[in-house]
């Protein structure tokens, strides 16, 4: 990779030259949200910029950027198509290369690199996308076996279905937010003792059980038309990109609730991402073969390409309210078994209409190893019976008040790492009884 | 009710002067959708109504709204609250009365009637708003208790917590469409023996299990802060209206996938509701009790007022490619255990944010009766061993392509009916292998 003319990159930083993630953001200038691509410690105020820059000489071909960068969402520039994601991305590489071809357009403008380029600490981050719908799959794989094994046993730990199709549920669109966004630990219908035989008498009360879930997020780029799949190997070419994704879950109102329709109020309450989606194209790279599955696939899932899953590092960081951070779990996006195309082909198999913005979470990652590579607390703490170790000697079973919650993940070597930034998210108490 | 001067007016039809619901209309002068009401076999357009009135004669202190009914979907109107939904009705009312009180408006005004006033088979109706998230719930005891004795017998019909909270899954808004929007039947994974021991072996095949759901759907006009929950006693003051609504399923894809994350592609290929919102003040007059919980209610669904749900006369017609037309179900919109307030109360428990356009389904309405008051076919044919005749001799177990099937549901005595016209949609053949 080239070497970039902005200033104090850290080598360690997630958003190289090789990077160049979009999200939205608010300036003190301009409070209106509008598109931007990190850099190093910076951002590129796209909007700024293409209202002071001569855009065919950048994105030649390309038409009504200045419109686009100027909404308050990425969806019009999601639905622009891969093809010009590369584009723009290619041509924002050049023109932050130390040997860009068109030198005078940034590089060597003072005037419009003081209005454009900004320190990330000065501006505000936004939800990239409107989200029309949000669905959550259930394709980490070693997740899926640890809990299934936790309440059935080893023998039933996958339910028949597992293996034959990417089970998933529709989530709750309008709690998705940015990550930063205060959680309020939720309050809701929960059995204080569930192994007590006899009637169930549940309580109205805050959960104690509150957990997260490690997952990948995916952003839709383009549609489909009702009643018209998306053939696997065509599903590429519907993704925009990709966040980090926590599906804080209440485990304790989940279990409850959830026979027979699923997940309800126990993960509805919040869902937080990172806010700067990292295109598709930037981690191609990164492929690798997901977890081997030996059933014979349905011909709808089977995929041409191999390697369809990413090898991202991710890490969970737990940091409490004295402010001590302990890192609780480390992984790889690798462990799903299956990949986003499959996914997007079970979808909309029946003919369900994907629209740009949507998102799909991977389902909670966890590695195959021990504890340390668990991507929900349920899984490190066995359900609360044992004690996650922090920093200091603290314990946590489940989250306290007060506790924060990063998501960190990024591939490739110091110098062009490809990452996404924080997915944060502080807990606060309950707003209602 | 006064009478009104809009001719010819069918004492049967669903929009008497009583009745006035909104929807979202497009017509031969003006193809971008707008805002209208429903008044006999007419609509009044209320985009060309505004544009030509002087409108604070008719809604005093109002403001915006010629703006506001030129919107594509009716969220904008919706948001303004309760209090202005009963000015505006109230105002068109009059308008629309023999005895007006401002006759030079409207009635005596030849040239804003044959602009405004259009005939029903002249425009085209739109999805009256924008769905941010739709929820399906299952408040429909005998259909709850009727299916889960039919795959769990009778003494585990009902889960342990289905008297304790309404119980709902997060459905598809981006497959919600209106009344007359074809339907394909989904091709789906499906077990062509569910019975057979041993391993489970699926087929991806169109579903052989198409089936409806009679259902009351309920829009929400004013959101609530994420973390903040909707009192139930507050909730009536956050419902706009409400629609039929056909949450169209395929029982065998549902069957196979549903385990453990709830309903899927068995739902999310299509749901279909009615154009026009009857507004929440409209089915006031029509309150009765719900179905007696003896359960001893969690605070927070405790409802003040004892009459929360409505006496709504449902009705489910099956016609045939050949044109035949059966009616299949009779019930009622009262056959609920659970109101839309408790419904909403439970959803925001946890923090859960609502916003305005927002969709609520009741879950399959089915009368205590026998099997003409079912308000599936899986009911009324115990899962496919028995069958519902039809005119002529015809049968079905599940739907046919070419079978169209009509909700409809009113309330009044002729003359001043409320009704909610026709939720109506046609089986295709998939368009997918
Ligand atoms: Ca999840
Ligand atoms: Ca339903
Ligand atoms: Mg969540
Ligand atoms: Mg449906
Ligand atoms: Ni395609």
């Amino acid at each position: 990779m080239a070497s970039s003319w902005v200033p104090d990159i850290d080598p360690r930083s997630d958003f190289s030259l090789a990077n160049i993630p979009f999200g939205i953001i608010s300036t003190a200038d301009d409070r209106s949200p509008h598109a931007a691509v990190a850099i190093g410690s910076y951002v590129l105020d796209l909007k700024v910029f293409a209202a002071n820059s001569d855009l065919t000489a950048v994105f030649p071909g390309i038409n009504g950027l200045t419109e686009t960068f100027s909404q308050p969402t990425l969806n019009a520039f999601a639905q622009l198509g891969r093809a010009v994601h590369r584009q723009v991305r290619a041509g924002i590489q050049d023109l932050l290369s130390t040997d860009t071809a068109h030198p005078s357009i940034l590089r060597d403008n003072a005037d419009l690199r003081q209005k454009a380029l900004l320190p990330q600490r000065s501006i505000k981050m936004h939800l990239p996308m409107e989200i029309g719908d949000y669905t959550d799959f259930y394709a980490g794989y070693h997740h899926a076996y640890a809990v299934g094994a936790m309440f059935r046993g080893p023998e039933n730990a996958l339910q028949p279905n597992y293996l034959h199709l990417p089970v998933g549920y529709h989530g709750r669109a309008s709690s998705v937010v940015v990550s930063g966004t205060p959680v309020h630990r939720p309050v809701g219908q929960l059995l204080l003792d569930p192994s007590k035989t006899g009637p169930k008498q549940p309580v109205t009360a805050p959960s104690r059980k509150l957990d997260i879930e490690l997952e990948l997020g995916c952003f839709i780029a383009k549609g489909n038309e009702m009643g018209r799949g998306i053939a696997v190997d065509d599903a590429e070419e519907h993704i925009f990109g990709y966040v980090l994704l926590n599906d804080w879950s209440a485990r304790d109102i989940q279990m409850w609730e959830y026979v027979p329709l699923g997940p309800f109020n126990g993960k509805n309450f919040a869902t937080t991402i990172s806010p700067w989606v990292v295109l598709a194209d930037a981690l191609e790279p990164f492929r690798t073969s997901a977890i081997e599955n030996k059933t014979e696939l349905q011909g709808y899932l089977k995929e041409g390409r191999e390697k369809s899953v990413f090898d991202i590092r991710l890490e969970v960081d737990l940091t409490t309210a004295e402010g001590d951070t302990t890192t609780i779990g480390r992984t790889s996006s690798k462990h799903l078994i299956w990949s986003f195309p499959q996914m997007i082909a079970h979808h909309t198999l029946g003919g369900c209409p994907m629209r740009a913005g949507d998102l799909l979470g991977s389902g909670t990652i966890s590695g195959p190893g021990g504890v340390g590579e668990r991507g929900s607390l349920l899984e490190m703490t066995e359900n609360g019976k044992k004690q996650v170790l922090l920093y200091g000697m603290d314990m946590r079973t489940f989250l306290k008040d007060g506790d924060t919650v990063t998501l960190r993940g990024f591939c490739g070597p110091e110098g062009a790492r490809i990452g996404f930034g924080e997915c944060r998210g502080r807990i606060y108490s309950s707003l209602q009884s």
